[in-house]
């Protein structure tokens, strides 16, 4: 369960409302508000500052869209198959498929370095609430608010990298009732030392996703490194062979993405009517093209691969979180919340006259956002070329101006990360490109151009013409798929770019414009209302419950604690843990095919597996997409297993928990170590993992 | 999945709307209108009249309520284990159990009787429409009718009895749109010959039953024999140990004991509001008192297995009835039905005259019913005595009537059957008596009597004392446990019984004329308008669309055709069939603890196993509790499967048929040949069931 791509703007609307009292094993905590107490009173475990310390600074960010833990003194990097999944995609080629066969560095010097990857470790913490809501002061209005918040994060991440040299993000939270400085320990020379072969890190293919009983060995080791050596630190997690217990209470470390638990019924709404429907269409839309494209021939099979399955990992991640917007019960639990947190603030007068009207606010930014969300669902080309284009036409108009006033993902301390996949070496595929683009046109034009083909935006890109024409006229007229290409048109800057008759770069220029004004016209007419009314929210919420919860999920670090258990599942009960055994009756139950086909390693090498190792397990921890390669861990700050699912009962975990049925799903030590040794010979690297000193 | 008891009326009350077309593979269809067309169409396979007659005449009912078949020249009967429980129980001891250990007869001299189990061959089918219908000319009222109705069948029977020697039963099909003869070849020396341990045989016990993908070897072999010789035939299925195969067209063959799918939508209303409600009080009510009454020893805890079993898998079963009467997709299905066949009627003048009241007078007789629906079911005693000594009351009172004017079940040719349940040596245990009419006089008393105790039944049963004291001086006061005391006061008739002071057969006494009261007032209020209006839709039906359907199941012999096939399930495909190796991948996720722990030959056989061996799969078939025992055909007339249930998917299945996820699911041989051969040393009895000649 990969982070799904957010589309669009469904994710930046997220605002609060508060519902409690929590559920037991509810709760994806921030390290500077842990649940201490609930642990301890329902486990009787007690949760040192040390102890979190600890599993903080093992744990690990991957731009890639997922979470990972370092687990040796010497820098290896554990994290799901599905989230290395992209970098052995772009190191592959079609002599050598890490893909296909898997890949395994017997020496350091085999270790091949990712293009693109950047890994983020969280080093510390800063409330900078304070700061933020002082230099809101005086502004007369929302849209001024909004300048000024987004100048002083600006400034307090600018700031703090200058004197740090940390990566730093002011990270929003309780949707704007809180504000906080995160400093990243920032690593890119990340190198891959192990990949499983795809067909057993995704054993059941996209049926089993998101599904258990489970059979998947959904991992890879990556090696961090610095200045050409791996780094050398005490911050891992020793590796505990015996792995996950039935039982057993264990604490999830890792980067939920998002979530929207706390957004206002109104909003929840418009996902459930507008915003959701489309997100599907454009989904199904997109792996349709890549399926006729990958049909056109192994190779393009091969290149197509890791999007298609990134693509069917969100559809059926969106058509879960659907069923959940569709639930009666789920919008009733909603409306019965939100009713009585409102009756609650209304009750008291100052409470009331200050964040009484947020619901009201929220409801009409949502509906004049309406007016407007074909543009931003469908005005799209689906291409890595022109998105390219975009970064680079708006990259050199954009470090000129001062830095609060920049577009968004282009502030000073976000600049280095910018350029590490702006200049990528990772392989652009034309062939490919032109059938995303082609896709991508022919929905625009049912979409957003329905009406009557008047709609600028596709009126300047389609200028008379076929998609496919339009396609690949801008594929072919294009060098951007060589990086020196792109480096030299940023280093000569906007006079360079204004020049460029890169077919890419041209459009880009016609584009840029046309998209300012939307994100100008959001910006004053949505977001900034909707942070504002938000902060009020949140503090609505504190004033009422202190800080006894959580907020929602950004895609920063997180804890949840859980039990390993089975549960409720289709009329009987799904047990806590699965054995290797079910792998080899998951295959013969399907004669061996498709998705259940299992590796010709597996087949020779079922005699000398033990069946009875644990493979996958399932706990009640409370996670979510960009939670992949998490470690599971246990009360001695040991990793005991590795999160990469949720269960299909748990989609509607963007929305509520549901504690009776909601479980994570993670591959148990045991069974790396089992395949490690026993299938793959890789003693060496089992020893490293083992071996290690705590 | 055996056939769920049926507590009270809700079944008698069954009458007819059709719904049309009928999906693939929908159906339970009688042996004289076999799908013929639907299957060569479909499958391009001609069903013959020999293939028919073969395959009815190696099919078997046991009335114990499930369903088997011969599958040896020399009367190897084949059915579950769950249907031979109750014989397996009534031979046990505490010394020998059976149930828990399994049974193996290596030669024939040691091989067991059953107490009380009959079971019957289809020979002969004759439509007796025309007679039933003639008789009821003349009758002035539904309550005339009622009566003719009642004496012509009594007649056809007791005529075709004393002419044929063999039972003869007339069936009511499409709810009296057809009467047909049936006459059955019966057995009474059957006698047990394999069983495995009911844990192997129940693997994942009460939380997998009904669902899928399972584990479980779910067959027992009895003997039958007919003047103390093994019957000697050439009417049986030819053993394939191959099994069948992913995507086979295959057959079932059995006694679906009742659905409800042409129900008017009153009826199913009242299901749905009162009697499921009620249906589900009750079992939840018994199964306690049996628990706890099996929490006070291992031999209480022995005698009352079987019961508990059943009683659960009632409860199961009733709850996903439950949730499709609850269904607002089927509830909706169902109203668009009859509205369409309501208007389809009413089209046609003459058919509007003849049947268009019919549903508002199934309406206003159900209405009738509900105002007295707590006698009908909470005026129970739960008790194997008391049921043996209404029986005795009645049975002396009724065979001295003409045949016509009899209680159902009295009838000339149902004595011979009766009579065998009544003077069964088969133990009842009086400890276990009290427990069962203590927690059923608690419950009465909670429910009917709750009206201050004036219920005069209530009043008649308690005489102002305790639930558990009343009980006790009714069991402590009864003889009846001993056969013999049984047979002598048959034998001695009215007098005999009316001087009895054994304290069951008095309160039978008290109780009989409250009981006719009863009955007589269902009969002229309810059965027979019910019964003449569904005569009215059944004709309807015919004259709407032929005989182009099936009838609702009446635990009589249908043919069901399907294909084996896996089906969408929790968010991902379940297989087609499973193999050993999920039975130990089952065992070792759940620590081999509970209704998962594997039977000690199990644990030791494990490597003596081919671990690939199919061992259960699913089909498309309809088919529904009193299947259970039934074999899967294959093309050639071979056994190639034994149904022992159906999925959760399919316990909507009593209203409606949904043939993308109703799956029956199955033993394969080939699991059981394994087992049999490598598990159990039944070296001969595998070659006794393939061996045998075709």
């Amino acid at each position: 369960m990969k982070r799904p791509i957010l589309l669009s703007g469904g994710a930046i609307l997220a605002l609060a409302v508060l519902h409690a009292p929590l559920q037991a094993e509810e709760g994806m905590w921030t390290f500077d508000n842990p649940p201490t107490k609930l642990v301890q009173d329902k486990y009787n475990f007690a949760i040192t500052q040390q102890w979190l310390d600890h599993v903080r600074l093992s744990s690990v960010r991957l731009n890639d869209g997922g979470s990972g833990s370092f687990v040796s003194p010497t820098g290896l990097l554990l994290t799901n198959h599905h989230v290395a999944l992209g970098q052995l995609q772009k190191n592959s080629t079609p002599e050598h498929d890490y893909v296909k066969s898997g890949f395994y560095a017997q020496t350091s010097a085999e270790e091949i370095k990712s293009p693109d990857l950047e890994v983020n470790v969280l080093v510390s913490m800063e409330n900078v609430t304070a700061r933020v809501q002082d230099a809101l002061k005086g502004a007369r209005n929302a849209e001024q608010e909004f300048a000024k918040r987004k100048d002083v994060i600006a400034a307090i991440e600018r700031e703090s990298q200058e004197k740090t040299g940390f990566r730093s993000d002011v990270v929003t939270l309780y949707q704007g009732g809180e504000y906080w400085l995160y400093r990243y320990k920032k690593y890119t020379d990340v190198r891959i030392v192990f990949a499983p072969e795809q067909q057993i890190a995704f054993y059941g293919g996209d049926p089993d996703n998101f599904t258990y009983p489970r059979y998947d060995l959904d991992f890879a080791l990556f090696r961090v490194y610095e200045n050409g050596q791996p780094i050398q630190s005490s911050n891992y997690l020793k590796w505990n062979p015996k792995g996950a217990a039935d039982g057993e209470l264990v604490f999830v470390s890792g980067h939920p993405g998002s979530t929207q638990r706390l957004d206002t019924l109104a909003q929840l709404e418009a996902e459930r009517d507008l915003y959701e429907p489309a997100t599907l269409k454009i989904l199904h839309s997109r792996i349709d093209t890549l399926k006729k494209y990958s049909a056109t021939g192994p190779e393009a099979s091969r290149r197509a691969m890791a999007q298609i399955f990134s693509l069917e990992n969100s559809l059926k991640a969106y058509d879960g979180r659907e069923k959940g917007l569709q639930d009666k019960r789920v919008m009733d639990a909603k409306r019965s919340d939100e009713t009585k947190f409102k009756a609650q603030v209304a009750a008291n007068p100052q409470w009331k006259a200050a964040y009484g009207n947020a619901w009201d606010q929220i409801a009409s930014a949502e509906k004049k956002a309406q007016t407007r969300f074909k543009e931003q669902y469908f005005h799209g080309l689906n291409s890595s070329l022109a998105n390219l284009a975009q970064q680079i036409v708006q990259y050199v108009a954009e470090i000129k101006k001062p830095d609060g006033e920049r577009l968004a993902g282009y502030h000073e301390s976000q600049l280095e990360s910018l350029r590490l996949g702006m200049f990528s070496p990772a392989p652009i595929y034309p062939d490919m490109e032109i059938a995303r683009i082609t896709g991508a046109l022919e929905l625009d034009l049912a979409e957003a151009g329905a009406a009557g083909g008047n709609d600028p935006w596709v009126k300047m890109v389609m200028n008379g013409k076929s998609p496919r024409d339009v396609a690949t006229e801008l594929v072919n007229g294009s060098k951007l798929t060589d990086p020196e290409v792109r480096k030299k048109l940023v280093e000569g800057g906007e006079s360079a770019v204004a020049a460029s008759t890169d077919s890419m770069i041209v459009l880009a220029r016609k584009l840029d414009p046309v998209r300012r004004e939307l994100t100008k016209w959001l910006e004053d007419n949505v977001q900034s209302v909707e942070q504002r009314a938000g902060e009020q929210l949140g503090k609505a919420r504190f004033a009422a419950f202190g800080k006894s919860t959580y907020p929602d999920a950004t895609f920063t670090l997180r804890l949840s604690y859980g039990q390993v258990k089975g549960y409720p599942m289709n009329g009987t009960i799904a047990p806590p843990m699965t054995t290797m055994y079910g792998l080899y009756d998951r295959s013969a139950s399907f004669g061996n095919k498709g998705p259940f086909e299992l590796p010709q390693r597996y087949v020779d090498g079922r005699t000398k597996l033990d069946l009875a190792t644990p493979f996958n397990f399932v706990s009640s921890n409370d996670i979510i997409g960009g939670n992949s390669g998490s470690p599971v861990v246990n009360k001695n700050g040991e990793i005991v297993g590795l999160i990469f699912d949720g269960n299909i009962e748990s989609l509607v975990g963007d929305f509520v928990y549901e504690g009776e049925t909601n479980r994570a799903v993670a591959v148990h030590t045991a069974a790396i170590t089992e395949a490690l040794r026993k299938i793959y010979g890789a003693d060496k690297l089992a020893a490293e993992l083992l071996s290690a000193p705590n």
